[in-house]
């Protein structure tokens, strides 16, 4: 639900294009102000009490919610995410709690919001993608889109889903090369050329942990609350 | 600097595109691909070490970002953003600070992701716009540019940039309304038809505070050790 349906048309470019067209999933971009039911398709007015900016008003939003619920058909509510700055922050738990539901309606606002009593109506999740302010709920949308498809089966294939990216065991991921073997009088750190398996894994999990503590001590700090080292003084993952 | 250049096209459907029609801003959309100096326009390889996926190859986007310094002609290094997810969490106090900047690169990632060296020389920030993965570094690119273009002068009018957004204070925002005064047999609170400025301030206030306390007691418990109260128990802000 969008006053700007065109720009979800981008998501089409991306990979989740392949997956669009292999009808894996569908997204429906549909245009709030055909539901605006006055003579010059407004969709906003003043906000009650003052203040600077337009509120988008609850009828249109109603009457957008209610058209989709009956094209979709089915019986129960359907999940309607907002997507706002005062939401529950996006991570890769809900975006993943979120791949498992078959129909996903998102509201993207837009000016200074959203009439209080159609959000009380019909949303049952607040969902922030981080702690900054957009000029619409449009991107944050397409985010969201975008890291619950990945946790779609058949969205990504083999080389795309590795289960060794940033977060997969809370921590960042490690520096990663490709060739050439020397770039710019830089060569690729020796021991991933050894080929010995173990000792590659072994460098690959401490540059992890030492970027996570460099970078995000916050994360670094939960992931060795949450986890123990064994005897020899490694952490068990 | 980016596989999917067509993506950045949605921006200029949303209120960034009359700052960009206006010459407040501009966005430059440039294909690393076009710097792939082999037959088939090939820009990423495999992992040393091992390990599922490709990675982007150093060499195409040093070339590109090396173009894209010389055509902006500046004799400083040009802050160049390296979205990825190992970076520093965007908020409103960084995105105030890009704004400052008259030139910005963003470099967007694909696959497993850059190889470490060209990383090294060529990037100044690494920034994420929240703990979850993505399919590549475009979206939060042009989440990146939303929320730093806001603050810049002249992209938004009077009624888009209002002082009382969430965040604004560390708080988030007061629940709104807009006409009809009864919907859905829902009345606008009375206070905000009262036309007394002081008491819908009073009201606003405590709704922010109350809904902080309820969805972010993160940022609430910010807040009350940032800030003390009067001697009527009133925060001071």
């Amino acid at each position: 639900m969008t006053l700007f349906p065109e720009m979800f048309e981008s998501l089409k470019l991306s990979i989740l294009g392949r997956a669009i067209k292999n009808n894996i999933i569908s997204i429906d971009a549909v245009n709030i102000r055909d539901y605006a039911f006055n003579k010059h398709n407004k969709v906003d007015d003043y906000t009650y009490g003052g203040g600077a900016g337009m509120l988008m008003q609850a009828e249109p939003v109603y009457q957008c919610h209610k058209a989709i619920s009956e094209k979709i058909g089915t019986d129960k509510k359907i999940r309607t995410v907002y997507l706002t700055p005062q939401g529950q922050v996006l991570n890769q738990t809900l975006a993943m709690e979120l791949a498992k539901e078959d129909e996903l309606i998102l509201l993207c606002g837009h000016y200074e919001g959203i009439d209080e009593r159609v959000l009380e109506e019909t949303v049952t999740d607040y969902i922030s993608i981080g702690d900054y302010v957009l000029t619409g709920g449009e991107l944050p949308a397409m985010v969201l889109i975008d890291t619950v498809s990945r946790f779609v089966e058949g969205v990504l294939n083999n080389d795309e889903s590795a289960m060794t990216e940033s977060f997969s065991n809370g921590l960042l991921e490690y520096p990663q090369y490709s060739r050439p073997e020397v770039w710019h009088d830089k060569a690729v750190p020796e021991i991933l050329m050894s080929g010995h398996h173990e000792n590659v894994e072994k460098w690959r999990f401490e540059q992890s942990l030492e970027r996570t503590k460099e970078r995000r001590p916050d994360l670094y700090d939960e992931f060795t609350k949450t986890h123990t080292k064994d005897k020899k003084g490694r952490w068990i993952l």
